[in-house]
């Protein structure tokens, strides 16, 4: 299997995160320095640029600004959620990206994102050797919603988590500044899992963490709800919560989802779009005539480069990395992913292992049971030792003019 | 008017600031070291721990500790809303005030805020006078809205440019990561004053902007927006805008209130602000069909310590400092300002002048209308050359555990 000689394609799909660059880089750089790799070609948004024909040439970037490319957050070579059909049913997707494998010789194909990728990937393989076209494809994990099966954590994750955790310690000393009470609450990302919105409570081992935690994995109850916010208001004249977008009641129903009949509507007839926070905050304010704050971390908690961890930046570029050594090696339809260990002082240490496609593919990990507190509105201590590894040190990002120095690639289009 | 010895209060005033209390620590450094200053006390909640007697002593905290004070976000002394009555009117607050200072022989009195902060001071020192009392009453500015008159430019506002400007790079490369057309909207605060919002466009010196600004300075017409924003839109399938909370139509009503109705006014008729972006957003989805995102940065402009500027950190606590070491000299009824001029080599340099409490108290400084486009709808070239010095550098805040090392007082309560 060992010296398989072409061109690869390195792609990236899926929401974009702090590190997913820094994997493309790890991947594009062993790509280079491969032997066996006879091109590097990147495809922009995704499979979309496979099937579009929309290939850059990734050998033609300068050395030097293709290094900026590991502290840049997104997807620089941009995203998709294009979402290849069934073969058994269409195949003419697959027919047309074997069609472009050809036309460059690709032999090599990596696919960097989250649980939708890797079935991308794994309908690739299968299409390839069914039609005897030998291509190795290899997954490299990304999310910042660390919810992908069979990996200790995902790759974003640990940037995720410490710009939440850190915007959080910040938010509660703005939040506190007044003497009167205040009620706070604040929403990260998490549908379905409620790992972003548990990397607040690292905030809390510093003093500043939040007094409940609300995550999608269990159900979310109004009532409960009140009784605990009002109790620690009644206590302490202030209560901070985090809470995951993606709670829901016992029949399935979104808070967020709350607000469309709570709302005054404007004069287009159209009502205020409410998030999961903003509703809460509004529900306490009515019940107890306490000053309130609604806070969304929004965007930022997904591309703050600026605030990225150095061990989930260091670890991306390392799984981008491997998923290139392991393929020239002969490996293929494996996503790389990351094995916890202890180092000979028993701590934190970080291998690469090897998972198949098809256990990651459309599987989610959320936050264990036991790592929630019986009332479900906390996180506990387990959880911190498992997080607190991952948010260590800061990335190598270059400032320049005081602003952070993000790659600008030329993007020259690939020729046959 | 040189020697005069006693005791000083310093108390902190208005919304927070990522510099704020870099300018305290200036300030209790330069008094813990002054020979005349005979015990360093805090007002807990600014002009209220005054009146309240719930005073802490400085001088009792550990001075290694007392240092990660000038990296620590929002108000660590605690901030008020509380409004002095017009002495004329109701003198009880004054006699209070003079009650507390006799009790603690209190003769200086340092005050740390924005220009409510600056007219409470000036009525303070007008009583102490009227009384025969000897008391030196100093200002020293803060706010990130860069809105006081007679300075250059606000301790704080530096620090939450880079911090918008930074954020809006990163947004930038988000919100643009899928190949599918986009409009994003992202609102900075600024009621009457489009300073911070501005300072999106040191983002665009990395190519990485905003298409358009729309700050409060003009009058806001949704038909011109609506045009500017289809146009770009048009042309480049994405289109990226800046908007400050403020903004507002040739007939005074704010964007913002399109969407929510009335809005709850604070103690000094302010209004709590937010919801422009996203009405803004719908609005152009409605019109256009296009995907939309609306992003508020929030709180964080104000309190992101993790991102503050080296330059507005060191000029903050300098500010500080020099009130002190100027009230010690003898001066009394005056703010701390900047004043800007140029270094030999023609670079930036920034230096302490002096202002007069009522020249400050509640005047504005707003953009000037020559560093807005004529359309009314983008930020020129002079702004960016005033702004750029102030992001310079980043601070020397401590890391500890992956996260912030923000001070730990223990404020314990002054004794008479």
């Amino acid at each position: 299997m060992n010296g398989l000689k072409g061109a690869c394609i390195i792609g990236q799909s899926g929401g974009p995160s702090s590190a997913i660059n820094a994997s493309a880089y790890g991947a594009i750089r062993a790509a280079l320095d491969s032997p066996c790799i006879t091109r590097v070609l990147g495809a922009l948004h995704g499979i979309k640029g496979v099937l579009e024909d929309d290939l850059i040439d990734l050998g033609l970037e300068d050395e030097e600004e293709l290094a900026y490319l590991k502290n840049t957050p997104s997807s620089e070579l941009g995203s998709c959620r294009y979402k290849l059909k069934d073969p058994e049913e269409d195949a003419s997707d697959y027919a047309r990206i074997l069609e472009i494998f050809r036309k460059y010789d690709v032999r090599y194909f990596f696919y960097n994102g989250g649980n939708d990728s890797m079935d991308t990937i794994a309908k690739i393989s299968r299409y390839m050797r069914e039609k005897g076209y030998e291509c190795r494809c290899m997954g490299i994990p990304k999310t910042i919603d660390n919810d992908l099966y069979g990996t200790d954590h995902t790759p974003g994750f640990g940037s995720a988590a410490k710009y939440i955790a850190t915007s959080f310690m910040e938010i509660w000393h703005d939040a506190f500044v007044y003497d009167t009470p205040m009620i706070a609450v604040v929403e990260c990302m998490g549908r379905n899992a409620g790992w972003l919105t548990a990397a607040s409570v690292l905030a809390g081992e510093k003093g500043f963490g939040p007094d409940l935690v609300y995550v999608p994995e269990l159900d979310f109850d109004i009532e409960s709800f009140t009784r605990a916010v009002k109790r620690v208001y009644d206590e302490k004249k202030k209560c901070i919560v985090a809470v995951s977008e993606g709670i829901h009641d016992a029949q399935g129903r979104l808070i967020a989802s709350y607000a469309s009949g709570d709302l005054t509507v404007d004069a287009f007839g159209h009502s205020e779009m409410g998030g999961t926070a903003s509703y809460l905050a509004r529900h306490m304010k009515r019940l107890t005539g306490a000053k309130v704050r609604a806070v969304e971390i929004s965007l930022l908690q997904r591309c703050a480069a600026h605030c990225a961890s150095k061990v989930d930046i260091e670890e991306s570029c390392a799984a981008g990395r491997a998923a290139v050594e392991y393929a020239v090696s002969g490996v293929t339809d494996k996503m790389v992913g990351f094995a916890r260990s202890a180092d000979e002082n028993g701590g934190y240490r970080c291998d690469i292992c090897l998972l198949d496609l098809a256990t990651v593919a459309n599987a989610e990990k959320k936050l264990p049971r036991e790592w929630i507190n019986e009332e479900g509105n906390g996180i506990l201590r387990p959880f911190v030792e498992y997080c607190l590894p991952l948010i260590q040190g800061r990335s190598d990002l270059c400032w320049e003019d005081g602003l952070p120095r993000f790659v600008r690639l030329k993007k020259i289009k690939a020729q046959p």
